[in-house]
């Protein structure tokens, strides 16, 4: 899967930042105005997986972050130009996202997301598959709602490639990631290009799509690439620390859920190749097992302890914020864009959701 | 599954009409162009389902029948401008049909398709399901390159919305037939709704793109696209008569396959809502059991001998070709055009493959 988004909480010790609240109504209200349609009954499948209807097809509120859309759309206001503006592509990149979690959640088998039953797991995998294609086609759709938007169609045009690069990429990056299942031991330089394929692609797209569309200035959309690629390694090198060490009231996976799935994360990377002797021949011997069973797990976690697996996982995802935290500075926003994007890197640093 | 497409076989009683053959050289010597990175190694498995390369990665030839494409770019040609013109599109469609194929084999479990294994049974769904979502992106980059052919921006962007538009109406035409599945009893008018929405579409928007690239007349247009309405509904309804009296040797499928797997096509509608008596109940009671016999099977194909279900099926298909005949007739092409389009319906109408 692209990442682990558990729901908000309000319990939580961090609070998510200013910038995933401001637009999360606009973003909803104007998603479900492009899925209207009742028939045929797999537009209730994308409701229900969007989180605008429970099981019960009664009204719910949406657990996910809305973090894409919310780059986007706090990106094209922070270079000048009303989020308005930007909010047909904000939400065709969620939609985009969503996409992708129904059909992943098929491939991984997964039960739960978002502490709800996954849609597979609900209607079976035909219907599912089906669901998650119509996401895509209205993500199509909807981000052809920029004409109405008084843009012009070269940057509308632009916006639409660069939609279907990062869908491509995020794609590849997933059958990457998958390829990586069948495979002992993984270099860091092929993890780093995996996630900035299954990950980065559509985080990176989210906050270059706003500068374009806020800004003609091709530097400081490039800058703001930049800034983007960072946060996006960041990202997902901390949802690999959290699918070990994250609190499982938060993220809704059991301690250790990477580990008993055998997943190619950081930390089991990094793992795998600085453990040496009988450790090492202990970690092989575990992950070339069927299931793993608890004392695995104990023993696996009891390794990494040892080789500072956690601080290390950590330390990435630090020397990626910080790299972040460099393009920021250049970018020259005014002082409470730039004060809004340093409390989000915050977040990305030590979010434990 | 959109429809049941055999290899062409050289021993058929009934040759391929030119329309079919007249362009499948350049049709995949363009698609080829489109696929041709090689990392990571889902391109190959891309590759397979397409037929260009075997099992082992040796090249082979292709074995449906590149009907969509063939479509768009003969229309493109009898209103008066060059097929290549129209060339990205017609792959796009190509390339689309083929998503929809991969992701139907994992719907159905078909382990064959064209006489090879599926993708998914070959890869694993997971692999398939990726493979078919980056068949879907490579379709839509494909259908950019009509930029390359120096046609107006708002006919390219049209051409592009009729793409997406075709694909949701097919994607929704699958949910209704997986959604007919828990149904008993299905009406003709809700079964032809699904046929024109899971085959038709694409049938359809083929022949529309091909007419809105080939020439700014909308009312010719107009008739092209009720001549297509027609020509997929006969089709489908083919395919369907196919499905149970299909010669297996032409169609890769056993005899009654359909009957087997329970499927809601045309005869099997039919049959069910023109039994009474002793034979409805006895049909009732074989379609509510898991699996059939081949006693079911034989049952089945008796009472569907005494309602004439077979002569139905082809006169249902009859009545859409001449529908389709009375549209072609409309459109004054010339006649050596007029004459392959006709021989194009006599292959829709009597069709082993």
């Amino acid at each position: 899967m692209p990442d682990r988004e558990a729901s908000y909480n309000s319990n939580s010790k961090l609070e998510p930042p200013m910038i995933l609240s401001k637009y999360f109504r606009q973003i909803h209200q104007f998603g479900k105005s492009q899925i209207v349609k009742d028939d045929p009954k797999v537009y209730d499948a994308l409701r229900y997986s969007m989180g605008w209807i429970d099981e019960n097809e009664n009204p719910s509120s949406p657990h996910g972050k809305s973090l894409r859309p919310a780059l986007c759309l706090y990106t094209c206001e922070s270079v000048g130009t009303p989020f308005e503006t930007a909010l047909p592509a904000a939400v065709a990149l969620e939609l985009i996202h969503n996409f992708s979690l129904i059909h992943d959640d098929i491939q991984d088998k997964d039960l739960i997301r978002h502490h709800k039953a996954t849609l597979w797991a609900r209607l079976g995998t035909p219907k599912a598959l089906i669901a998650g294609n119509i996401m895509r086609v209205v993500a199509d759709k909807t981000a052809r709602d920029l004409e109405s938007n008084d843009l012009p169609p070269d940057i509308i045009f632009n916006v639409i490639k660069l939609l279907t690069k990062s869908c491509l990429e995020m794609i590849e990056g997933q059958f990457l990631d998958i390829q990586f299942e069948s495979q002992l031991q993984i270099s860091i330089p092929d993890y780093m290009n995996m996630i900035s394929l299954k990950t980065g692609a559509l985080i990176r797209t989210s906050i270059t799509i706003g500068a374009s569309i806020g800004t003609q200035d091709n530097k400081l959309i490039t800058d703001f690439n930049n800034f983007a690629t960072n946060l996006g390694f960041a990202f997902q090198i901390r949802d690999d620390y959290l699918g070990i060490w994250g609190d499982s009231t938060e993220t809704g996976k059991s301690v250790g859920a990477d580990i008993l799935r055998k997943k190619n994360t950081l930390p089991i990377i990094h793992l795998k190749s600085q453990s040496s002797g009988t450790n090492s021949k202990h970690v092989e011997k575990i992950f070339l097992k069927d299931s793993l069973s608890e004392n695995d797990l104990s023993d696996i976690l009891h390794i990494m302890d040892e080789l500072q697996t956690k601080e290390y996982t950590a330390e990435r995802t630090n020397h990626y914020c910080d790299l972040a935290l460099e393009h920021l500075n250049k970018l020259n926003l005014d002082n409470s864009y730039k004060y809004n994007f340093l409390e989000l890197l915050e977040f990305f640093r030590s979010r434990e959701f």
